[in-house]
């Protein structure tokens, strides 16, 4: 009945750079990866485009792309067309945060994950540089974990979940460093908040100012698609 | 800019016995009411319409119906036309345990909350008469309050969610009693899992089981349509 898939893993993978990261580093511990993408209708679309050709190039990768239309509840620069999305961040959570993404898609994965007897799920959240958003935090992802242990089957069986965040206490220029050393192609991810027609990052908003920079710490050339001035 | 509206409450409706008298007891304190509704495109879908009958005779409520296909995902009876809703339940958590579902619910509603300055959300889980499914038990309830905290912006800046759950250690006859004096008319509420095309009740599934034996206990005429034997 209770048999744990214990070599496949469930990757939260946006096409972005962490969550590149984050699968690549999954497959790097020898987990066979299923890549769950969640299309939130989300300004940046061109990330599921990103996805997929990233999904493609490597083995032992399976992909499930969900569809939830969080424009339906909006509040967010992401996923309301009437906010834009801000050049640069005051103090506090950004207009781009948006409410209760993470757990939505965590919980997703879990119920995916459950299914399919999956126990180990990634998720490419980040602590040190990134926009304050409180679903990225460890303390957060802890009481997750433990959430979700108590509101499934299979963690009040007895066979719980773990929530594993690789990137969560790296800087991004460390992010970086670790995805090149497991060849990372940055050139196919997409971390812009609001990439034009031609799939150029702006170079200003809020990720690609922490990728930007990430790039110039680690000391690694950029191969990201910017805007021409 | 933090300005919390106090005197509404967001309640997750399903439009079945439960969550009904949950809606009617949040107006009987006072709060205006969302009621959010999802069409998870369950097997019972008859409840959304329920959910609309039952909207529309109640002032101070306001419903939001959101979409979301968990029969990708499957791996329930509710939600999986391959797999059979069982006539009785065997010992453990039954096959109509629907993945992560309260999860997923409660962060969708907790977004919503949060788009709409809501603090207040109300949730009909009931751990006394119940089929055993996990996400219905008090310590899941709290674990949840305390994660949706951490990981959203309304928690982490000091005007945390409720999460309320009035129906939680209640029998289904004191639910049925509760709801009858506040004049809950449950001839509008469905709770079959295998609702037949005309609508009529199946009668043996384990919520007609709960139900049934719900308004003999309570000693209250039983409204609902039961398909003839």
């Amino acid at each position: 009945m209770n048999v744990v898939d214990s070599k496949k893993a469930l990757v939260l993978f946006s096409g972005g750079l962490d969550s590149t990261t984050t699968l690549v580093y999954a497959l790097s511990k020898n987990f066979n990866v299923l890549a769950l993408t969640i299309n939130y209708k989300q300004r940046h679309c061109y990330e599921i485009e990103a996805s997929k050709k990233i999904v493609d190039k490597h083995p032992n990768v399976d992909q499930i792309i969900f569809d939830i239309d969080l424009t339906k509840i909006g509040g967010s620069a992401l996923t309301d067309a009437n906010i834009d999305v801000p050049s640069s961040s005051p103090v506090g959570i950004p207009i781009t945060y948006v409410p209760a993404r993470n757990t939505i898609f965590l919980s997703i994965a879990a119920s995916y994950a459950e299914k399919f007897s999956i126990r180990d799920i990634f998720i490419g959240v980040n602590a040190i540089d990134y926009s304050g958003y409180p679903d990225c935090r460890p303390e957060y992802i802890n009481s997750y974990e433990s959430m979700i242990n108590l509101g499934t089957k299979a963690g009040s069986e007895g066979l719980p979940f773990k929530i594993h965040t690789p990137l969560i206490n790296l800087s991004k220029s460390e992010i970086i460093k670790m995805g090149s050393e497991l060849n990372v192609d940055y050139g196919d991810t997409v971390s812009c908040y609001s990439l034009n027609n031609l799939g150029e990052a702006c170079g200003i908003c809020d990720s690609c100012h922490f990728r930007k920079q990430g790039f110039i710490d680690a000391g690694i050339s950029d191969p990201t698609n910017y805007k021409k001035k």
